[in-house]
């Protein structure tokens, strides 16, 4: 074996873990928002810059004023999960990197005064706080369901402004019944992995 | 406790889990990296695209053509990793979408007709994937140390073609003396989270 991660935790977030498109009625409280977050944001990103913003769409006005701006096809499972959280990049994340980088406070004003520049740099590193966040939803045994199938434009007006760009919508819920596709193929290790 | 996962999993993954500037001479195998990929080939993206591509640069000669082209300040510490992988996404993923997504096989032709859009959708899910990667490397027991500090177009005719875009960088091993910095701040809980 070359891992060295117990099985039964490579299953909980990876093997076994799966996109749910249909949840149970059990709420996420916000004691497991907290706890995956503060598990995540220990994930690593270029000079500890987390542009990560989550937005918590819990009351049913906001819900309404969400689903009717989704594909329609992820309408009725986004109106039914426990709970929904919009994901976006903060392009403003340069103000706080003095703060979260003190080995290089000068950072800042050294790569990020240019507005293109930083959403190239938010859109990348949020986006791989997007991924900590899925692989912390299923370490509370929780299952996500991620989507990129909306009006970017219309979610930003509502519920963000110019500073954010949302980056997707992330169902999240105990699975229900029939929750999932079978599982796809995935690319061999051959398809993906060449060696220079 | 809101995480079902294990704590030492969480410690391995996440909470102890650090970004390496300097390794050990152990190798990192190839059977190491297939564990790897066999594990976080799993994590979601959007329609099961799989952007991601893994450049093991493994021969003297070609880590002598990568380290000039990074920036300074990443040089030393890639020249002396056991392993350095190129992280780039395949703009062509689309080719692959009817074997990848055979629920919707039609969705190649319906939303990747144009480079743009599969430019952006591939920057992002292979983001997802750099991600997942990182995890995965640290479910091997390894450090990572990701970088986006380079020549992306001189890295790109070097290693790549103009249908794929490099996206970082990952230095990969056993942590050596002195391999980081003190954990730096993060964001609380609530710099981070809002509800509506």
């Amino acid at each position: 074996m070359s891992l060295v991660l117990d099985p039964a935790a490579q299953d909980l977030l990876f093997r076994e873990a799966r996109t749910a498109n249909a949840f149970t009625d059990e709420p996420v409280t916000d004691e497991q928002v907290q706890a995956i977050y503060d598990l995540v944001k220990y994930g690593p990103t270029a000079f500890n810059q987390t542009p990560l913003r989550i937005t918590l769409v819990r009351s049913p006005e906001a819900r309404e004023r969400l689903v009717p701006r989704l594909a329609e096809g992820n309408r009725a499972k986004t109106a039914n999960a426990p709970l929904v959280a919009i994901l976006s990049a903060d392009n403003e994340f340069h103000e706080e990197l003095p703060h979260l980088f003190p080995a290089a406070p000068q950072i800042k004003d050294v790569f990020f005064t240019e507005r293109p520049v930083r959403e190239n740099a938010a859109g990348l590193n949020a986006a791989l706080q997007a991924a900590y966040f899925i692989v912390g939803v299923r370490a509370a045994g929780l299952a996500a369901g991620p989507m990129t199938g909306f009006d970017f434009e219309g979610v930003r007006k509502e519920f963000l402004d110019d500073d954010h760009t949302p980056l997707m919508i992330v169902n999240i819920g105990r699975p229900g019944p029939d929750a999932w596709y079978p599982r796809s193929p995935r690319l061999e290790f051959d398809q993906v992995v060449t060696t220079v």
